[in-house]
């Protein structure tokens, strides 16, 4: 298909001006704060190295065996943590600039939150080196208590390195979204943090400096982000950008990591997960995908429609049977020619089939809806693993302690 | 003055294609490269970690206090400081594409350094924490044998991390000047680093760590470095940008602090700081400075030459009495009026400087007879170093070990 000239100058413009690059401009921010802020994480231990300091007196009773050098009880191990968040994220920031400057290919970028994860592995191979697992009750008879998945432990944390970026990467294309889908899951990660904190348990909490770390981590971020939102919204004025969508992903990335709460975090991810599960069929080819897959805006009504994907040749039979059978179960709009032919359909994602669901709306409205859903999915998410886990582990963490 | 409008768009098309962000590709590549290095710097400990190698073995003796848990033996510290030496580098790279983006103000990106070297400062202070320095020989009854600098010895680490990497960025505007001037001074930091490794002392050197720890940063970087060097070399096809400048200085002073050979740098960092010291009356505007101060091109004979600084009002007399007298001593070209009054002088950098000493002269011979003079300088400067360090301090620590 031939593209009409003022077409691809108008892309040309959009480049030049770049207004993607403002997703940028908030990571840039969101690091120089978490980087101005190190001395203050480590107030305790800095003052403790001060001889004369009641946080240095409290101290002297640690056994010690290098001869007293006081500086050896410094937390290195809490340092490096921190160091390689910090390392993790800038990495991911500088990739998906350079992917907002220079346009790297699809398959290269996916793999973009892999590089930037190596840091915070490394730490996490050295510093906790925690690779076993509980299993839940049910299944302990066939696998015992706990079981170390060793290097698959690993391969579990690239995997979830590789896909939380990714995962808020598709479910993107209307104002806002990305932004605000990120705002609501760092909120819920943050009650959740709260509750471990001090006035919430009984006892200082095992898990306390950990939930700490990951407000650190959270606090700046929604400050960052908040901001970007408030441009960003409906009708936006700036654009996130893919450095955006793979910055919040890696924030999430860290704090599950090295807070030990990814499986926790899935919960919250629920959304984003089952967008990514949906657009497999267009992403892996069975289902030809066109270059953009979001919502068509209609200027009659001035409301969002799904949009849709052409079939020009008739897709396999029994791809077709599946189409039908999503479409009984409301998953999917198809168009069925004379002949019984599936020639278009809605395309894979979550907000075209939110529109599919609900009917046209406007884009803010959209925005709004499949927000409201990602914070209940979130919060019943929490309620249901505060309140499982004691019956799958015997006892739930929160409440142990 | 009115800019006729075709160099308006000329600047436009520049500003679009941006062949600046070159130094930015180069600076990705080399963090990418040192973060996936991270597992090797670390390979001995890492394998230690595993019980049954026989350097699990070795280790085995280390007496413990904290009931045997075996990750406790690996050198956080060590980590700690190479992951902020990446931050420090990251940091630096993030801030330099952003200036290369978004063109930020002079009196702000002088800076820049300055917010990069938190993490590597905190490290150094909870690492090392060493204030000290240890006084000359003919200085000691004055002042004893070492003296604590406490605070004022952050305050020179931060002064020398804004310095350095400005002091590349004054020393610029002819091809291949900025890449090469950094290789010349890394491959001099390395030809020192060597000299402290194994063969060449008699027994293991204690300094050995910090020198592998500074080779380790430099050799991925003189490869970048060579690799952008080929293509920045005159007839440049790209420009390096501020963000090669910032991030060449920021390696510099990355190892030069947690090396702990900072003032072996700056006897080898000479060139460019005569050059800040030269250039000092321009920038801090005693001198009017003009907008770009790179040597004219003189199109008829294809040579440069010195460009000039024109002063349209008289300058003070005492100034240019000042100016007389650097002329006098061949340390600056000017032109002087029928009324003895200086109404022109050459601009104040190292670059102008050897054009009036030597004549005009092709780019690229300007370039390379530069370079053998910072070359000539670092040589001279490590001589001496090796040398005169045991009159001034009884002993090197070279030939100490």
């Amino acid at each position: 298909m031939e593209i009409p000239l003022f077409e691809l100058n108008l892309q040309a413009d959009l480049d030049n001006d770049r207004p993607e690059t403002m997703g940028a401009v908030c990571a840039v921010v969101y690091l120089l704060t978490i980087i101005v802020f190190i001395p203050w994480a480590f107030y305790t231990e800095l003052v403790a190295a001060t001889p004369g300091s009641s946080a240095y007196d409290a101290l002297t009773e640690v056994p010690r065996v290098d001869g007293g050098r006081i500086i050896q009880r410094f937390p290195h191990n809490k340092l490096a943590s921190y160091l390689s968040a910090i390392l993790s994220l800038q990495s991911v920031a500088i990739l998906g600039i350079s992917d907002d400057l220079f346009d790297i290919r699809w398959r290269h970028k996916v793999l973009i939150p892999a590089f930037a994860a190596i840091p915070m592995l490394i730490v996490y191979y050295v510093d906790f080196g925690v690779t076993h697992i509980m299993i839940p009750v049910p299944f302990r008879p066939y696998f015992g208590e706990l079981v170390d998945l060793g290097f698959f432990y690993y391969l579990y944390m690239a995997v979830f390195a590789i896909f939380t970026p990714n995962s808020i990467n598709i479910l993107a294309g209307i104002n806002g979204i990305e932004v605000s889908q990120s705002i609501v899951i760092a909120v819920l990660v943050m009650i959740n943090d709260v509750l471990y904190l001090s006035p919430f348990t009984k006892s200082p909490h095992p898990a306390q400096e950990s939930h700490l770390f990951s407000l650190y981590l959270l606090v700046p971020f929604v400050g960052v982000s908040l901001a970007l939102w408030w441009h960003n919204w409906y009708p936006s004025k700036v654009f996130v950008g893919d450095t955006y969508c793979y910055f919040a992903g890696m924030v999430f990335v860290v704090i599950g990591i090295l807070s030990h709460f990814s499986k926790t975090l899935i919960l919250l991810l629920l959304p984003q997960f089952f967008n990514f599960a949906y657009s497999c069929p267009q992403i892996f080819g069975v289902v030809p995908c066109p270059r953009h897959r979001l919502p068509k805006f209609n200027a009659r009504t001035g409301l969002l429609e799904p949009s849709k994907a052409k079939f020009e040749q008739p897709l396999a039979k029994p791809i077709q049977e599946v189409m039908k059978l999503l479409h009984k179960m409301k998953l999917l709009g198809i168009t069925i020619d004379e002949k019984g032919q599936v020639t278009e359909s809605t395309n894979f994602t979550i907000i075209n089939l939110w529109l599919v669901w609900w009917g046209p709306m406007r884009e803010d409205r959209l925005a709004a809806s499949l927000l409201a859903f990602q914070a209940a999915c979130g919060i019943i998410g929490l309620i249901v693993r505060h309140n499982l886990a004691p019956l799958l582990y015997t006892v739930d963490n929160l409440f142990a302690a």
